[in-house]
């Protein structure tokens, strides 16, 4: 069966690719966007920068001591979207691997010189996964011998030993490679990977040793840290270790870990990372908004590891938190025209990018997304995901199928097809159509913004509302309130039948805990799974001192087929005019008062999160400072009085 | 005249070291730790790390690239001191020059190989700064022979071309030999090199031109910007070279850059910079009390930048910086006992660092100052600046001295002697005592927070009162109201005569525009030139989720011959369970409610920042979370009532 994820047991059984197909829509657009575009763009880059010239051995070798690892998840994206031009690729690097298995461009003369830096078995895993992504969905071929091989290197050099390589990834890929060939060793050796870290296995580095999680053994974490890709990659390979040998307490240590690192080092978006400086989580509560790194790379990690404990534990809070990534993380990163990356994800720009486009970019800010990056591991990592991202939509058990993201297809189990039609995430409609009929439950996600939410069972060829009453035509049921979590319906499915999910879609206003320093003062806008933002591009009314009304609930307006949102807002003056101490002492930022509020009442626009930095350089805010009662009162107090005035006219004709 | 800095033109003079005589007292005790402590303790880890090692030709050679440095700046600190082991030293250094000048243990054989990160130029510039130490306290020696061969290398290769050094610090180096030896070529090297950057001078760099500020020329930039040691030394040699080439224009340029960068890129301490990943100022209102990296070493080059625009200028708001910098960041970098040091000087630390004492440190946090560092700029910067602090104490004129920082000592300029007695900072009465007598003015500074400030002049042998009317015995004044600025008398004076200034001590609120995000709903609190701080040390209660109520005013209580303060707060629960929604949806720290304030009201210590972590591993905060109303009320309320119920007993007695 052809999925990136087939553990042998859990809660859920994963569905093949095959089993889940996406029609146009949110993710079935960019689905088609990265095999129409983005692959061959990432491939263009390779050639471009020299690291698939690599691999034909041009000198001087080119790129990053990683850059073997873009091919292979190129290759990856390549096997799983059922590229043609995967086996000449896969070719050029099959001829680059050594006698005895051993594949690195950068390395070789020098194997395992620098394990703490090399990114070797990185690097395999990532040629390991493309390998098993090409088994799956195609069978064995040159790309998988050639994996398989690296493989059984990896398994003679580093079985016995203390040793491992500074970055995670081979972990997950080893345990995906026993799944797939039934090869013990490759578990084996995945396990002795995960049970080495914090013993310690590496040597020290100047950014300590929690940079790539080996100050203490993993079990006896309480949360996630360091660098947040690392991290994250661990924790799916100990996952897989720990669903493959039955190992509950690492199991369980890896969701505890999750709900902590959720509670205290998520931003709103899903996304993963408070630090430039090492790339990594910061400490509980540090999330800032501006200096969130949020890396792309890091929510792909967060999603595979989400998917991955939701299919050990059947809980709906991992496909949540995968759901929040999917659109505000992952969908953030790609460009609508498929062709440019963000690296960072941040909560908030300041500074407008300069308008330097088509060149490679040390970290892509300022609302201008880059097409390469000197350290690309994003935009082919976006590659392999949309390339599979219809792993994540559905799963199977023995007695149903569960939906846990709401996009138009169609969805095969156990002699079930139905199909999914809904405008998710602009409209909260849900309808699940039965195709093909048979027993067992249909389970459809409840999300857990989702309060109020409501189901309808409308059975074959029965009137609108005939079921209005709980017993109409055809045993259509009444619509019934549904709870966060899963909304289960149990029946013998006849062709024509139809599940109806309506979640509550108006736009909410969200406060962080107040332990978030950052966010101190702030409310942000969400609606359905997206998060919100305010954008400034050109001549654009500025984000500096500007100021939310909460008390007001955000308008509504289609636009180009999206949503915005419009919202009561107070704009300061940008320049340091705004604050009346800036003659004084020289502009001195602290002063003795509180600052009066000033500024005019007026309109906020608000986008997409996943929208923005598509006109160009901009400014961003997803978090608006809330003004203060003293600034909000004239202004609403005038509007109010003015609303009333309008509302009570018709009641008085 | 021994000073570090002396312009041969400008609004104020400097007077020698030996000019101003610091007597106990807040500086002159710190003085004394470092000649008694400090410098031996630098040089002592000098020779275990093998950096003067180098110099005897020790191999491998050990230490980072700019390790010569250390021992530069150690030897600018035993010159102002009078250090005995200075010769020494000097003659290790001086058998490691090659024929020709060139001296760097790093990169013989090399040479210049590596501008962008070599600092051979750097390291150049502090061996100038201590010959011209030396020169200046001392005379002619081996080090003065050195560091003049070193700079007549620098020119004979730099002259011409279009080359210069990655961290900017020879500019004012070489402005400083012109000076100390007029020889000219000195003072056109060091023009050019100011002149150079931003045409770009150097190579392209993965952080940026704008790191070593290479990206546009220094005299058409906003503000200061990038790396923040290397941007404020290049303005400190900018300044030189333009008072002593007479160009106004690049003087007026740093002057607004000063400017915009104190009220958009500073931090309440004084500190500069933002950013941890290229220690690096941040943007305009980028000022995160957690991540600020406020390095030592930023902040001492941020008084030597003050100093040189207050000579230029003579305008007190150069001093003001130079005093909050000089209380909150300089005497917070060393411990009490003159042993470790803080690289980083954040103004919030969340979490205690792990006990761990006595060993090298990447960089030392969570309360912990480190005996030294692997990059160990700071240590011997400190001592440098300790050794000459005098040098900002006062100034002379024409027709004057000006007195800008207040600690017992005595000071003569011109004939006039003055004892300058005070507790400052913590009791805010200076008295400036005529010893030997002259005419001309005293000009006292008043600090733009000392508003309210008032001067009395007291003629010799008056009575303590005599001059209430404005005309007592021996013709004292009344006390008379003086402004921020300079309070200036001009008299003929006799011995005994003395001016008393008495600046406004009491504790005050502060409050930050609301363009810094970061500080948004925070206040914090300031008595006289100190920052104040919460701080907890082991079981002492946390301060996460803690607000304070800015309403009622500090309490204060002298402790340890310090003052400390107490304000009313709320303490929240440290844990997951003060946030009500923690149960919910896997602890998701984002709601849709404002979190209804918790919390037991409770009075709050606060120590004087440049006091904090003396007592072991600490969390700490400057910027105190403002309680709610909501949340204040009921606490208010009580507090109010009962002390209306004590305050109202005696009267109805």
């Amino acid at each position: 069966m052809a999925n990136p994820v087939l553990p042998s047991s859990g809660a859920l059984s994963p569905l093949g690719l095959d089993a889940v197909r996406l029609s146009p829509g949110f993710w079935g657009d960019r689905v088609a966007l990265n095999h129409e575009v983005t692959i061959a763009h990432c491939q263009e880059w390779m050639e471009r920068e020299g690291w698939i010239g690599n691999f034909r051995g041009d000198r001087p070798r080119r790129g990053r001591e990683f850059s073997d690892s873009e091919i292979y998840k190129l290759l990856e994206a390549m096997a799983w979207a059922g590229h043609p031009e995967l086996p000449a690729l896969a070719e050029t690097v099959a001829r680059a691997q050594e006698g005895d298995g051993y594949l690195n461009t950068r390395w070789t003369g020098s194997r395992y010189t620098d394990l703490e830096w090399g990114h070797e078995l990185y690097c395999y895993g990532h040629l390991i996964q493309a390998g098993v992504a090409r088994l799956r969905n195609h069978g064995e071929d040159r790309l998988t011998e050639v994996a398989v091989r690296a493989a059984d290197h990896v398994c003679r050099r580093f079985m016995d030993g203390t040793q491992t390589c500074g970055h995670p990834e081979i972990e997950m890929a080893l345990v995906e490679l026993y799944r797939a060939t039934g090869t013990e060793r490759y578990l084996e050796l995945a396990r002795r990977l995960v049970e080495r870290r914090g013993l310690p296995a590496l040597g020290e580095i100047h950014l300590g040793r929690a940079y790539f999680q080996d100050d203490v053994r993993l079990r006896q974490a309480q949360s996630f840290r360091g660098h947040a890709v690392r991290a994250l990659y661990l924790a799916c390979g100990a996952v897989d270790v720990a669903v493959e040998t039955g190992d509950e307490e690492l199991l369980k240590s890896i969701e505890t870990q999750w709900e902590r690192t959720v509670a205290r080092r998520t931003h709103l978006t899903g996304g993963m990372g408070s630090r430039h400086a090492d790339e990594a989580f910061g400490e509980d509560y540090e999330l800032p908004p501006d200096r969130a790194y949020s890396e792309t790379c890091a929510g792909i990690a967060s999603i595979m590891l989400s998917h991955r404990l939701l299919l050990a534990t059947g809980d709906a809070r991992y496909a949540d938190l995968a759901e929040r990534t999917l659109y505000n993380v992952l969908a953030t990163a790609l460009a609508l025209d498929g062709r440019s990356f963000f690296y960072a994800n941040p909560l908030a720009v300041r500074v407008p990018a300069e308008p330097v486009i088509g060149v490679v970019n040390h970290s892509a800010g300022g609302g201008l997304r880059s097409p390469w990056f000197d350290v690309s591991c994003c935009p082919s990592n976006i590659a392999r995901t949309l390339a599979s991202v219809a792993a994540y939509v559905a799963t199977g058990s023995g007695d149903g199928v569960q939906i846990h993201q709401f996009t138009p297809g169609e969805i095969r189990h156990d002699g079930l097809a139905l199909r999914v039609e809904t405008g998710y995430p602009w409209s909260g409609e849900v309808r699940v159509r039965v195709l093909e009929g048979g027993g067992g439950r249909i389970s459809l996600r409840v999300p857990a913004w989702a309060s109020g939410a409501t189901l309808r069972y409308e059975a074959a060829g029965a009137a609108p509302d005939g079921g209005r009453d709980g017993a109409g035509a055809g045993g259509s049921e009444a619509v019934r309130r549904v709870e966060p979590g899963y909304a289960v319906v149990e029946r013998d499915w006849r062709p024509g039948d139809e599940l109806r999910l309506e979640l509550p879609m108006a736009p909410r206003w969200t406060y962080p805990d107040r332990r978030i320093d950052a966010l101190r003062g702030c409310a942000a806008v969400e609606r359905g799974p997206l998060v919100y933002c305010a954008e400034s591009v050109g001549d654009e009314p500025p984000l500096t001192g500007m100021a939310a009304l909460p008390s007001s609930p955000p308008a509504e307006h289609s636009s180009d087929g999206t949503v915005e949102l419009e919202v009561e807002a107070v704009l300061g003056t940008p320049d340091s005019d705004a604050w009346p101490y800036s003659s004084k002492a020289g502009g001195w930022p602290y002063q003795p008062q509180r600052e009066p509020g000033t500024g005019t009442g007026t309109a906020l626009r608000l986008v997409p999160y996943h929208r923005w930095g598509n006109r160009g350089p901009a400014t961003m805010r997803v978090w608006l400072p809330v003004a203060d009662r003293t600034v909000a009162d004239e202004t609403v107090a005038e509007k109010t009085v003015a609303e009333k005035t309008v509302a009570e006219r018709p009641s008085a004709g």
